[in-house]
């Protein structure tokens, strides 16, 4: 594919060019930044008028732009976001949606739209994106790229809008796994001969296949994702197994995915109250009809109960960190169905997209789990992608096994 | 000792009583809040008048708080802070320096400074400070409480003002181990029967005391330390090693205290200078000279160098979470010296007390790892505390077994 016109893509807030302070791993790489991160000298506008206009210039780039620029990277630009990165579509009221040139009718994912976007159009190698809730993964699916979502807190978020602390992490989207390697090498600062490197082929733990996971998908997408499962198998025999999330943590209340999807929100719902309604309550920002509805659903939260989210959290995240070994890989569908549809008012989507795509997209960030969507399908031309998790930590194991089981998995 | 007058204490900013929001194990306890996490309908002003004027008051309490007022604890105020939560000495230029009861002529350390001061001055039974690098432990250690950082991630920073995110921590003071306990469960969420309690005693891991850290003391402190270290060893036998860092970590250039301190250092510079400078850009605040110079030597690292310094953190952080198995603990003095003296022009202060602090500090920070510092020596009235460093989640068994051994080893 050509890469698409700066204009026609639709990815971009700025576009300049920031060359890099150092020579290293990414030489000759160009990255884009999702407008929640700040690049020295710019504002930081998190996809909302309001939030541009009440926030100054950053004095300094964020520590992870600051760690890529530093390995030979070269910043072409900042990317759009949904406000205040709430959102899976990447219809941005304000910004518009950026192209997603594999399915150009349907929508690109968000929040870090702009970012899939850039780099699916060929006009960046990588990009920086945020993911709370699937804001790296979503739109790595809908777009036909590799996404990261890193264990939380391996990857710096100085210099980042808060929205979740205890949710929020710095991914990346990338074109290939090669240059998505390259990157997480650079920000989990594990770009050192001195520091072990991960190399087991093939894998020495077991690759559990959620069927439950699968179950929750849209048959069309269990169909195209099918031949991928069927090849890891072939390859590697009784490593794959198949099991449940509630059969891996031995424990039935974990079986429902329901619940961690409650879990998520009341959490996510906590805390993105503390971090932004008061900046809300002094400047009464204009927002989108679909983040209007979001901030409302947030205040109609029971503060009181962020406690009981917690227990069942910490719960849950002790079941199953305990159940995936350093070695382990889970494998599941990144989203229960094709790219949405673009559609004049988003907001007034009916049925239950955000409810089971959050389902699928809430276990990594409940148990703090790294996750790695990769592209191996489509229907009718728009991408569906197939997901891996790992232990925490064990990240760069985790992008090379999907790089691995990726290359000979491609149907 | 009487409580000390509210006046005469000089911890708080702001009195006022919040009611717990539903009844539980915390019930009938007093708590306060460092005035840099939020409380609603509060502003919050980070020890610097500049940010109270240019930031609106909180709609919504940090969720730590929600935490504590739904397992019924009764918040009584909010504390004197360093500005910004910049400083380990406890002397705010603004809002002056909280009472060290037990010495009154010395400073009760800092940053959490009103928070030490309150709990330890009897008008609140335990306190919420926040530790980037040392601010809950070095005030504990002064005023001859129990203060604890938890687990990197452990406790819930939305609504806390971030500083340096990879390092911040919200942490509690509190007067006795069991009050400790209690709050440690709600804050950490393991406040349910259905979650694995810690029970073991002896401990089943091994207390490694760490000789270097002891030699980075003044021989003062090492003489009144050592009779709790006698008693443990008598207490537990073989349990109780004495190792260094270098020979626990296996690595020599972990044996570098100063390696760990500039580490440490680098990380919190570059974060702070991303969660900071465009607020101090666009308002141009007055700070104390303290204050001023810290800003400076954070403009003065070289960003491009963060990677390194991410590098080493890393190095660093697996070796010795690796050497610190689930049941082991590390003891080391909580500070190399006793609390300085108040001085009138606190930043003229000569010598090295930073830097052989932070030495010390540093090394729960860069790893992640849980501390609890327990009162139990005094030179001449100045409380020495004693510190255990745990491993990663394991704040409950710690504290556990810190109360323990606590109890055993009192003089």
């Amino acid at each position: 594919m050509e890469p698409a016109s700066i204009e026609k893509c639709g990815a971009f807030v700025e576009v300049f060019s920031l060359p890099p302070t150092r020579n290293g791993s990414l030489d000759g790489l160009r990255f884009a930044v999702k407008d929640l991160i700040d690049v020295a000298g710019h504002r930081t506008g998190c996809g909302n008028p309001t939030w541009l206009a009440t926030h100054p210039p950053a004095v300094v780039s964020a520590v992870c732009v600051e760690q890529l620029l530093a390995a030979g990277a070269h910043c072409v630009g900042k990317t759009v976001t949904d406000e205040v990165a709430f959102s899976l579509l990447g219809q941005n009221h304000f910004y518009g949606t950026p192209l997603n040139p594999a399915a150009p009718d349907r929508v690109p994912g968000g929040s870090s739209s702009g970012s899939a976007s850039a780099v699916a159009c060929g006009l960046a190698d990588f990009a920086l994106g945020t993911d709370t809730g699937g804001s790296v993964r979503i739109p790595a699916n809908n777009c036909g790229l590799w996404g990261w979502r890193p264990t939380h807190g391996a990857v710096s978020v100085a210099g980042v809008m808060p929205f979740a602390p205890s949710l929020d992490t710095v991914g990346v989207l990338a074109a290939d796994c090669d240059v998505l390697q390259r990157v997480a090498r650079v920000l989990t600062a594990m770009n050192l001969p001195s520091i072990d490197t991960p190399t087991s082929d093939p894998p020495s733990g077991a690759i559990y296949v959620l069927t439950d996971a699968f179950s929750l998908a849209d048959a069309a997408v269990r169909d195209v994702l099918q031949p991928s499962v069927d090849v890891l198998r072939d390859l590697l025999g009784d490593v794959v197994r198949e099991s449940s999330l509630g059969e891996i943590c031995s424990a039935p209340e974990a079986a429902d995915w329901n619940a961690w999807l409650d879990t998520y929100r009341r959490i996510q719902a906590a805390e993105a109250e503390s971090s932004l309604s008061a900046w809300v309550a002094e400047t009464r920002p204009e927002f989108g009809p679909a983040t209007r509805a979001g901030f409302e659903f947030i205040r109609n939260q029971d503060r009181t109960r962020v406690g009981d989210a917690a227990r069942h959290r910490k719960r849950f995240s002790r079941l199953l960190q305990l159940a995936v070994g350093p070695r382990d890989l889970l494998c599941m569908p990144t989203a229960p169905t094709v790219a949405p549809l673009k559609v004049a008012r988003p907001f007034d989507r009916g049925g239950d997209y955000y409810h089971r795509t959050l389902s699928l997209t809430s276990v990594a960030g409940v148990a703090r789990l790294p996750q790695v969507s990769i592209p191996v399908a489509d229907i009718d031309g728009a991408p569906i992608g197939l997901s891996f998790l790992g232990a925490p930590g064990e990240d760069l194991y985790l992008i090379q096994m999907a790089g691995q089981l990726g290359a000979r998995s491609k149907p």
